[in-house]
Parts: structure tokens; C-alpha cells; sequence
């Protein structure tokens, strides 16, 4: 088997989806650290990698691939026989396709941008701008609304079992814990074990220890 | 074979995304309207058919789905042997999800974003805010810079033959090429040539005789 490479950042969420994807197959990987402080994914060669330069990008052998969805996706299914069964055979996955959708369109679009306001610009030493905060909120909230009816249903978020539909969560939902964001999750009872369940993987807590060294 | 029924509204970019994947795939489908101007698809019974209360959904006897680009994927896998093949089998597919990834979380938002100041607003009465289509032609322009690239590359966006990556750009493209934004395409020859391309297509031209009847 070739090497498999990553090409990322411990910050970046999208480079931190294809590392739980990786550690919960149970794959070997290297991962090359790409200094986004100096702007090295806006230069080649890792523009050859990602014409976006965005992090991550992914190797195996000869096949390059990047935007970390799809990533997951080539290795869930290229993968399939090895560690934690990260798709489902057959017509229950039309549906595990439909909530991996949603985490794209519905959930991520105002988690990462409630994230960006409440983590990542003071860590960058920036305001909080809270009209941001103000619009993006309710939205995450009728998100929220949806997934406590969904996990009423079932124990994870595309059917019975963890699929990449959660681990796509992941990334965003570590860092949005760590805000006053996190009340939105506290006051949903299935959505609250849901986090704790997801969070608790061992697989999450080894990217957690890799990417936060002590 | 159980009615294929999909639930939607001819003004719906993402209704038409699974319209075409259906012509393109030669399928008899029922096509139920939604009217959303008296909020038809915020009141059940659509609800339980999307519980965020956007058409599309989508009905293959028991199964139900929702999210236009979940859609597709069940209707070209499940389909595979009818019509026009939209997806390809094996590590090829890897990039064609790449691109439909790139189409979803690059260009959708820019092009989104731009159809509803330049196209929607206008047909509602509403006011552009120009302020918004500074901010979001540049970003469509950096998309459509990245695409030029890829075209030189191959003939289609997710590799040489037409697949769901292509697919999936056509009703925002559609809106897109009657505003002023149209000038963004022009200015480059492969992207330009690649519209025209997928544009003419005639399972796209059926869709657009049944969504704007004369």
C-alpha cells in the first residue's frame, strides 16, 4: 500500500475530518504539516495539490484529491474493510448521504462562520463582531431544532450506526463547545448526548491529542 | 418500479438540479408542486418530507430524501444501468466528487449569493444591494479562474465525460447567464465554451420547456 498523505493544519477543521476519517479506519498516514502562517498554501507546490489553497490535500500513490468531504469519502469506501465502518451498504446510505448534505449546507455554513467569530478571531487576536453572532446564532438553533427531532429516531445523525454523516461534525463541533455557542447544544437533550457520544470516540480523542500536543 | 415523484417548484435551482439528473437518466417521475408563495413547504405535510422546509424532496416508493445533491447521487447509483451515466465507477469517481464538492462549497455560495441580488430579488420586487455583488463577483471570478485551468485539463469539470459535477452547476448557471455576471463567463474561453456545452444539452433544454412553459 502507498503511503497515505495529509496535507494540512492542526487548526484547519476541514484537515481534522480526514484525520478522524484515517484514525477511525485504523490507516497508517503521514501528515505534512503546511505553515498556513506564512502562507505556504497560497504558493506552490501546494497549489499543484489544491488550486483553492485551502488545507487539506490527500495523497494516495498517485491519486491527489482535496476538499475534505470528498477525501472522506474516497476513504470510507476505498477502505471499507478495515476499522469502523464509516458507510452503509445499500439504500440506508441514500439516506446517510441525504444528512451528510445537511451537515454541509444547513449545519456547517453557520457553525463555521459562528466559529470563525467566537474561536478562531481571538485566538488571531481580532474582534468578535456580535451582529455576526446575532444573525448566525438562530440559524445554528433551527439546525439544532431538526437534529433533536432526527436523534429522537435514530442514535446517530444518517441512521443506527456512527457514520461519516457525525464524524463530519466533528471538527466544528469541538471548537464550537469551547464558546457561549455551546448553550445551543445544552438545551437540546439528544443533541447534547449526541456531542458527548460523537466527541468521546477514541479515534476524536487521538486527533485531539495530536493535533494539541501537550 | 415504484412512481418517482419529486416535490419542488419550477423557480428552484436545486429542484432543477434533480429534474435534469432525472431526464439525463430517461425516468418517468410525477412532478408535485409545491407552492411556495402561500409557504406551502414550511407546513406539513412537506415538513415530513424536509423537515427544513425546502423543495425539493424526493419519493422512490418508501424511500424518502431530501437535499437536491443527495438527490442525485441515489438517483445515478441506484439508475446506474439507464440513460446518460453521471457517475463513473472506480478511483476516477474520487475526483468527480472532489469537483462536486468544489461545486457545493466554492462556487454554490458565490453563485447563490449572486442569482438571488441579480436574478430572484428583481422578480420579487426587491432591491439589489450592489454592496453584495462587490463582495461576491471577485470570489465567483477566483472559482471561475480555477476552472479555467481544469477545462484546459479536461473537457468536462469532474473529468472527460459529463457527470454529476457537471450537472449540478446548471440551474445557477442557468440564472446566472441572464444577469451582468455573465461577463465573468464570457471572459474565459474554456469555462465559456464548457457552458455553452452543458447549456445545450438536451435533457437541460426539456427541463427548462417544463419549468418555463411558453
Amino acid at each position: 500500500m502507498a503511503v497515505l498523505k495529509v496535507h494540512g493544519n492542526p487548526m484547519s477543521t476541514a484537515a481534522t475530518r480526514v484525520l478522524a476519517c484515517l484514525i477511525e479506519k485504523g490507516l497508517e498516514f503521514e501528515f505534512v504539516m503546511v505553515d498556513m502562517r506564512s502562507g505556504e498554501h497560497k504558493k506552490e507546490p501546494f497549489l499543484s495539490l489544491n488550486p483553492f489553497g485551502q488545507v487539506p490535500a490527500f495523497e494516495d500513490g498517485d491519486l491527489k484529491l482535496f476538499e475534505s468531504r470528498a477525501i472522506t469519502q474516497y476513504i470510507a469506501h476505498t477502505y471499507a474493510d478495515k476499522g469502523t465502518p464509516l458507510v452503509i451498504p445499500g439504500k440506508e446510505m441514500a439516506i446517510v448521504s441525504v444528512w451528510m448534505e445537511v451537515e454541509a449546507q444547513q449545519y456547517d455554513p453557520a457553525a463555521s462562520k459562528l466559529l470563525w467569530e467566537l474561536a478562531i478571531k481571538s485566538f488571531l487576536g481580532m474582534q468578535t463582531d456580535p451582529a455576526v453572532v446575532e444573525e448566525y446564532e438562530p440559524k445554528l438553533a433551527k439546525v439544532l431544532d431538526v437534529y433533536e427531532a432526527r436523534l429522537s429516531q435514530s442514535k446517530y445523525i444518517g441512521g443506527d450506526c456512527f457514520t461519516l454523516a457525525d464524524l463530519h461534525h466533528l471538527p466544528t463541533l469541538n471548537y464550537l463547545m469551547r464558546t457561549p455557542v455551546k448553550k445551543l447544544f445544552d438545551a437540546r437533550p439528544k443533541v447534547s448526548a449526541w456531542v458527548a457520544d460523537i466527541s468521546s470516540r477514541p479515534a476524536w480523542c487521538k486527533v485531539l491529542e495530536m493535533t494539541n500536543p501537550k
